[in-house]
């Protein structure tokens, strides 16, 4: 339903953690780089993009994972704008071994914020014309989140290097304030197998965040269920889906 | 001294701060990639030291900045192990732009662990002998650095994705923290124009780091003198010399 673009990866050290997994943080900010690369191409990048006063931002990720790409291994992206509405475009990502199965399927939401105002500003047709998207009429939904009803609390203070150039916290950092919290013995002995992260508002340098979470049994489904807060807002919501590491054959 | 590696690189934008500058940390650690494919193509890589049950560690740096590389930049760098006596090997990096150009100079020691024991290991010649590093009888002498009089404070909590397979806080980790508590104002008027860093104590899961600071004028260098603690150890030191970023031209 859109242009397919491809960019191959070679999965680096400094993109892994202390068991050689390329991190969530990582895999989205290299998905991220190759839509920004398509823009480029298709003169719709940041300065074009920025002569409207407007910079891209992203409202939801919906992410299911089959495998994590490990270290020094070969990936390719791909990715496509695959429809749009008056304030939201639909991009999808798919992330491929070598031998060109699927590993991670990726679904966002990106929309345009004012620089000025912080305000959402409409998608205007000659913006997203070059990607060849569907033009919708409707909102696509994603998979709700169950709410933290009795959250544990993890406080992370905002540095300098979580600020990207929209001067808010990248979204890929929110990826490891999800996980972080849940600790080396969690994250050692469970991998995600599907995500769902919904930015409701953007945080700010010299923001205080807390980053709340709860496991859960739901259905026969394994969840952790995860609010970052500014003071009483939240500002991210999240859901994650996990497997026993063993059970999925990935003690490799 | 020693064989010389290269390595082309082209910066992302995740890999920058707010103001679409490489960040130390993206830099230290791409610099490590590159000595990790020498040292692979030379068949002395990670599994080879892994079979006498060893890892590489960095003790200490010595950077000179002249200017960092900005987002969508081609930089190359080139790596030699320049020369090892018993304990510590010597290897210098050199980041250039596209025109050759020198923007970034490193001299780095390097030192084996024991996996077990986590005490230094002696430096075999046969590890050493396809780098053609000179091997030397004394010790390199790197910049001294002053310590903390009376710092500022700040604390970070060990995240699980601060650890790498060292099973400890990853050394480019540590840019991150010394950067940090120095706040946005200052690293936006600021920039680094010689970083001294080195590494006394490993840093493990679990534990508490605190970054103190303290900013002073030193023989008319302005100077930012760093300490980080685990309890009241001392586990890493570093001072850093900075410039206005008026004064280089580095307004862009």
């Amino acid at each position: 339903m859109g242009l397919v673009y491809e960019m191959p990866h070679e999965v680096s050290y400094y993109e892994c953690d202390m068991y050689g997994k390329m991190t969530l943080s990582m895999l989205v900010a290299v998905a991220i780089k190759a839509s920004e690369q398509q823009s480029t191409l298709l003169n719709r990048g940041t300065a074009y993009i920025h002569s409207f006063g407007l910079n891209w931002i992203i409202t939801d990720y919906e992410i299911w994972l089959k495998r994590l790409p490990k270290v020094g291994e070969k990936i390719h992206f791909k990715t496509e704008a695959i429809a749009y509405n008056r304030f939201f475009c639909y991009r999808n990502f798919g992330v491929f071994d070598e031998d060109g199965s699927l590993l991670v399927e990726i679904e966002t939401v990106f929309a345009l914020m004012n620089q000025e105002t912080r305000k959402l500003a409409r998608v205007q047709d000659e913006m997203i014309a070059p990607y060849e998207s569907e033009k919708l009429k409707s909102i696509k939904r994603m998979e709700s989140i169950l709410p933290v009803e009795e959250g544990e609390e993890a406080i992370f203070q905002i540095q300098f290097f979580d600020i990207d150039e929209n001067k808010h916290v990248n979204n890929a950092v929110y990826f490891n304030w999800l996980f972080s919290p849940l600790g080396l013995d969690f994250l050692t002995t469970n991998v995600p197998v599907k995500i769902r992260v919904r930015f409701e508002k953007e945080i700010l340098y010299g923001n205080q965040s807390h980053s709340l979470f709860e496991k859960r049994m739901e259905e026969n489904r394994f969840l952790t269920l995860h609010e970052i807060k500014v003071a009483d807002e939240v500002c991210c919501r999240s859901q994650i889906e996990w497997k026993k590491r063993e059970t999925l054959g990935l003690a490799d």
